[in-house]
């Protein structure tokens, strides 16, 4: 069948660990298309997972199967898990790099970022992947990505239904993802969730939480002030905020890279004052 | 139609823009065949892309569509255009990506370089791309290669005629490619077109720019002098000069980067005596 | 056909030759199923090739047609040559890159490490590359990848039989794998062979040649002594040794990286002793 199966790991391009995964999907549904959505993930970094994760799958055709290998847990007791939601298909570990692509209102963050198991609304079906017929046997014990994901999802190609794979579950982990809030002189906070290759800063606040002119607007992010909203990059001076093309809150630099020039990492605070 | 799209960025392998795009299209067109021509682009470096696109499409089968978004102008007035040559066609932003698929002659470069609307010869056949009917709608103003060129492409490749897509349009942006010219004394002077990742430089000099004999010429750079060309890179002490797999002159270090060794960047002369 | 072909170069992803052969391949097949094992092998490091091909090739479904391009001696008298073993074909220059998917016990190796020429045994086959037929004409001197091991693979992918690419031979050439071996004291002396992007340090003990409980092992690299087998990467403080997913023991670190903890470098000595 021709379905497609992305591919989201931190295995980088200059290991054989991806090509393996991949010869083995193929050497079980030749006719899968496989598409790459990233593989220079931060080695281990489950947040960033999630979220460049999120920003790909959007736009994959219905019943596309997303393959997720960052997995610090190898080999230790963390559940290997297939989520079904209305719109797609994941495999990968039991260990948030989902939290995304689960309805936000699911997870109600505590100030804390500790992962914690959450119910699935209707509409989700998930399992545990505890049937051993499915997978490479025996299992390395240090690379599921080959042994265990890579055949089930080339299996859950085929069409075996989700049931097989193993016992279904009713709550999966999810880490709980930073929220802007307002704070009590009413600016509203938030942080840098990620920094992309052009050094622009993609920020945790929306396009809905500002108010309908973004004219009206002061962004704060270390030293630097920033008064309104650009359209596109090509514009402005300095450093310029605009509503990027996930919806999220982005500061940039025209010609340069606005994660240099503001020194930000992930988790640094911007504020937004009207 | 199991059409191929190529795809050409300066997206990096690094976010998952790429991805969103590879998403969108096969949601249009299942069957299509993706292929990577390159995403590490310089930001923005027109030219650059232009070279990098020529040297690999002339190796691809006809009909083949080649996506190339490296836009620093997105979601201003720039045109994003489809181009039909003989053997191809190109959906891109009209800023001169393009400007090494057009033949030669219908760009006369001054020594300035400044780009230029330039009239398309029989044979070629342009649109402006101005029908949202194909469109991711609305469209993003900051990522037009996900909300605009992969639909785009991504239709046309279902067989969907260029006129649908929007108005003809008889001529397109180009830049001004560096040509090589004959001084004073005779002496053929050029440039460095490409440092590539063995640090080659491949020249603007192509090998009919030179004697028959090319045992005969001397080819400067900065302070080095080169004697006779090569036939490969495996011989030679110190610097040789060669011409290489796409036509053009190139000086390479066999074991090292002529790149490094010379200081060479983009633009920088070279010149041949004979 | 729908063969798979996979590829294996040194030609990174920043210059398009490698789109060039990807092109040219589809031109002549496009059916094939194009799959990227590396591309960021280090410039013309033949053993690396050798290593990183066979730790991918194994997983790919009989009868994929494995094409190699690290080729330092292009346009030079080394041949180019196609393998068919049990399993898979091969597409290469003959110049060591396919030293792990013949069978250890043909490779001897001597304490020196220059290549040479090795019989096959039954059930392999192997022919020089010598028919113009298949290939573009007239191939550059530089670029074999594109103008002739490319157009070769994909005639091969269309069920060409070997012999009408060229004459059979009797022997390939072969680099001798380090081999680990029995100090006079009985301490098993090894060597680093690879160091992964995670900087987990491959070395070139096999599970085999341990004693059955790994608890007993210390395994000895520079001034690190580390006690014992872990089952996986997860767990343990500071160095820890594990078998790895191909069956060679691995020595890693927790959280960082194992090679620069070590100062280690392929090549680099490992002891084990029980």
């Amino acid at each position: 069948m021709g379905t497609i199966i992305s591919l989201t790991t931190d295995f980088g391009w200059r290991d054989a660990y991806l090509a393996a995964i991949k010869g083995t999907i193929l050497g079980i549904n030749p006719e899968v298309t496989l598409v790459d959505i990233c593989h220079t993930i931060e080695a281990q970094n489950i947040l960033e997972t999630a979220f460049v994760l999120k920003t790909a799958c959007d736009y994959f055709p219905p019943d596309t199967i997303h393959l997720v290998v960052v997995d610090p847990g190898v080999g230790t007791e963390r559940r290997a898990i297939i989520l079904r939601t209305p719109t797609a298909c994941f495999v990968a570990p039991d260990n948030g790099v989902l939290s995304y692509v689960i309805p936000n209102h699911l997870c109600r963050p505590p100030l804390d970022n500790t992962a914690k198991q959450v119910a699935l609304e209707a509409g989700f079906k998930a399992v545990n992947i505890t049937n051993p017929q499915f997978w490479q046997t025996p299992p390395s014990t240090t690379f599921h990505g080959r042994d265990i994901f890579a055949p089930v999802a080339a299996h859950l190609s085929l069409g075996i239904p989700l049931t097989e794979f193993g016992e279904e579950i009713s709550s999966v982990t999810l880490l709980p993802l930073p929220q802007p809030y307002r704070e009590a002189d009413g600016t509203l906070a938030g942080q840098v969730l990620y920094i992309d290759s052009f050094g622009n800063l993609i920020t945790s606040i929306k396009s809905g939480d500002l108010p309908g002119s973004g004219a009206l607007i002061k962004v704060v992010i270390g030293n630097h002030v920033i008064q309104g909203l650009n359209r596109t990059y090509a514009t402005g001076e300095g450093l310029i905020a605009l509503i990027g093309s996930s919806g999220y809150l982005e500061i940039a630099l025209p010609g340069g890279s606005a994660g240099k020039f503001t020194g930000s990492i992930a988790g640094s605070r911007v504020k937004v004052r009207w």
